[in-house]
């Protein structure tokens, strides 16, 4: 049985009210898969059940934005903070900072002092950083500790951390001095003090550092949390190896879709509206047809030349297909390697000269195949100018799909919005005129 | 200091046998960063520091591919064998694949019976399975053991596993009964035994099961380790959360290539050769030399509109390249969804019928501009051929950029090679035939 299909059976029993049913039903489901359920059921009827599941908390974390906020405004406002308050403390923020102003209201006061300090304060910090990714669910060990005393303080703290996997040792002003594993600690000796088995100054981010740098970070050390420090270096939270995946996930997704000249903030592409498709979409398509502009003009300039020539129309949009092709393959080699740091500004040399080698070995393969048929629907000066146009062609749109990618970072813009249309676009108009230039010079101007 | 810099000076106190100077320097370094700064030493220096740091299997195990059979090659056999017998056994069976019939039969002999047979047993599996990607090296507990038994027996595995944050509870025939957290174990009172401790049918995956379907089952289910069964259930190896992320990383990357028309298995972008990256990108480009035949065919049948009515021309360029970008976004928003699981094959008629909506409106968009430029241009009969031509060119080309992606899945074929080449290119060719056709309609025939 699917979702879908538990979902009928739930939503049938939570109108029935037969909750010991719909209960015996998810018994024993992970909580992503409950969660996965429950978005299927209207919320005015999938909170009466949520409501009654013993990790209802859990549950609602895997729950979208969208959906979070849609089953809290069905949530009696006691239900609602009782929830809240069992939440890990980042995904409590996140669903703050997507409640509107009276649903914020209303919530706030029905919680504990302690809470309602910590959701203010991690609801402050920007979209995209660190601060706002963090969870301030974490272990702190005492320096001074041996490990019997280290693991008792573990286990009060186990209940409300996201992991004791790792535990951070801090000083009476909470500076992070440094990490102990349990792992270490299972195996210590038990006088050993936690200063002596910590390892000292560990990996870790500011609150500011942007989200993708945080989850590069916890990747590239293979660490299953990764402590986040304030200015002052005193510990304010951590950031767990789950999240950092959804993080890397979704920069992949956000570059993607900008890389193919969609905007991003997209979500779940089942759920969005015509309206938010349409919004994401225009902008580079309607900029598509004024930068078109230029390659017509450079058309309107040499109308004689192609009234003379028609077979010229023959070959335009192949030629101006191919710049507009070999410059995007150029950009989606160059965007992906910048984004996941192979490439470095300084390598950009090394790199310009070797794609222009590469274009030179492209556009000499297409050459020989465009100026074939050439040859075969005109006579061979066309096949030569076909051959000298595809081969500057295709060197001109890689070389502008290698570079706009490292201008676009070196003035600080994703290189990810060098998009598929914009480099389509420039390439076609270049392509155009180069075309039409080197006609020119051979063909009967009529 | 950076990587290249403290390499130069590595480099020297190798060459001059100051290898405690060199030791000095990385001491306190994490293994990747001393992985990364040895990459930049030539091998034959390389491996002599390597051979004397006490992590060096970890950090071997950062180096790539490449840069590990380079290095392996420079070992001596006893010291590569020692080497080898240090590493993470998923790590050890990667080497191993990469090495060269001689190298592997110098290697073999030189390690213990236990090792050798680890290494044939993971290196057999199929590249992009669960088996090759997993770990042997996980932490097993027998269900009558009771917490103290149970940490005594981690204890004692601690140095050869992976993790033991989860450990696996097995019976005589290795079967997977359940998994027990370290954190479970931690909290528990002494006495517990670990059949009413652990969670029984716990979240697995087959040996043979897809690398990707693994790795979106870590990150599902935010596990720090995911158990492989064998055919009979029997538990063969973990796939950790690190791998997994490595996976997915590697996964986005390829499908960023494809899609944009590169073959994949580019590997670095820094290192790869010139003749690699022209045998990954001339198969579209070619290609679509031959598609684009088909809009030649389609431009030399009106040859006498198109000579008759030059300004045709002038909106060429535009028209075509308009499909096949609103085409290539479409087709972008696909394959992600696709890739990410957002959206499964039964959505297919809701989202086509959606598509074709915001087709319109971008159409309509679009036609409204372009119509406004043809009306300068030309007249209102080039304007209202022009707009009809732009609403159906985009309209098609948005239909065909979503279809394709879900016809390939259908077909068994990854979607990401939907590439954004193949999509211009039909999209290109029925922008040309549908222009042509409408404006046939419309203006004198010549």
């Amino acid at each position: 049985m699917d979702h879908r299909e538990l979902a009928l059976v739930l939503g049938n029993a939570i109108e029935q009210q037969q909750f010991e049913i719909a209960l015996e039903r998810v018994k024993g489901m992970r909580p992503v898969d409950i969660a996965d359920t429950l978005a299927e059921i209207n919320p005015a009827l999938a909170w009466r059940l949520l409501d009654k599941v013993p990790d209802r908390a859990s549950i609602f974390s895997y729950l979208d934005d969208d959906e979070q906020v849609a089953m809290a405004r069905e949530f009696p406002r006691a239900n609602l903070a009782r929830l809240v308050s069992e939440m890990p403390s980042d995904e409590r923020a996140d669903l703050y900072n997507h409640l509107d102003q009276g649903q914020k209201d209303a919530l706030l006061p029905a919680l504990a002092q302690a809470e309602r300090e910590d959701i203010r304060k991690l609801a402050s910090y920007r979209e995209g950083t660190a601060g706002a990714l963090m969870s301030s669910d974490y272990a702190t060990l005492d320096g001074n500790m041996n490990v019997s005393e280290a693991l008792a303080a573990l286990r009060t703290e186990a209940p409300d951390a996201e992991t004791i996997y790792h535990a951070y040792v801090i000083d009476e002003g909470r500076k992070l001095l440094g990490v102990v594993s349990l792992r270490a600690l299972i195996l210590a000796a038990p006088p050993t003090l936690m200063h002596s088995l910590m390892i000292s100054s560990p990996i870790h981010c500011r609150v500011n550092d942007d989200q993708e740098d945080v989850a590069k970070t916890v990747a590239r050390y293979d660490l299953i949390a990764l402590p986040i420090t304030d200015e002052d270096g005193a510990l304010v939270g951590i950031v767990t190896h789950d999240d950092a995946m959804d993080v890397l996930s979704e920069e992949a997704t956000d570059d993607f879709h900008r890389s193919g000249g969609v905007s991003t903030m997209i979500g779940n592409m089942k759920d969005v509206s015509i309206r938010v498709l349409y919004q994401k979409r225009v902008f580079w398509l309607v900029l598509l047809v004024f930068g078109n502009l230029f390659s017509g003009l450079g058309i309107a300039h040499f109308e004689d030349l192609i009234a003379a020539n028609i077979v010229l129309v023959f070959f335009l949009p192949l030629l101006v297909g191919s710049g507009g092709n070999a410059g995007s393959q150029s950009a989606t080699l160059m965007v992906r390697a910048l984004a996941t740091g192979e490439v470095v500004m300084r390598d950009w040399f090394r790199l310009l000269g070797r794609e222009a080698l590469v274009a030179l070995s492209l556009g000499a393969t297409m050459a020989v195949a465009i100026s074939a048929i050439g040859y075969l629907r005109g006579d061979a000066t066309v096949a030569m100018v076909l051959a000298l146009s595809m081969l500057l062609v295709v060197m001109i749109g890689c070389i502008i799909g290698m570079s706009l990618p490292f201008v676009l970072n070196k003035m600080g813009f994703d290189p990810a919005s060098a998009s598929a249309p914009l480099i389509t676009t420039v390439c076609d108009a270049s392509g155009v005129l180069i075309y039409l230039i080197i006609a020119a010079q051979f063909l009967p101007l009529g």
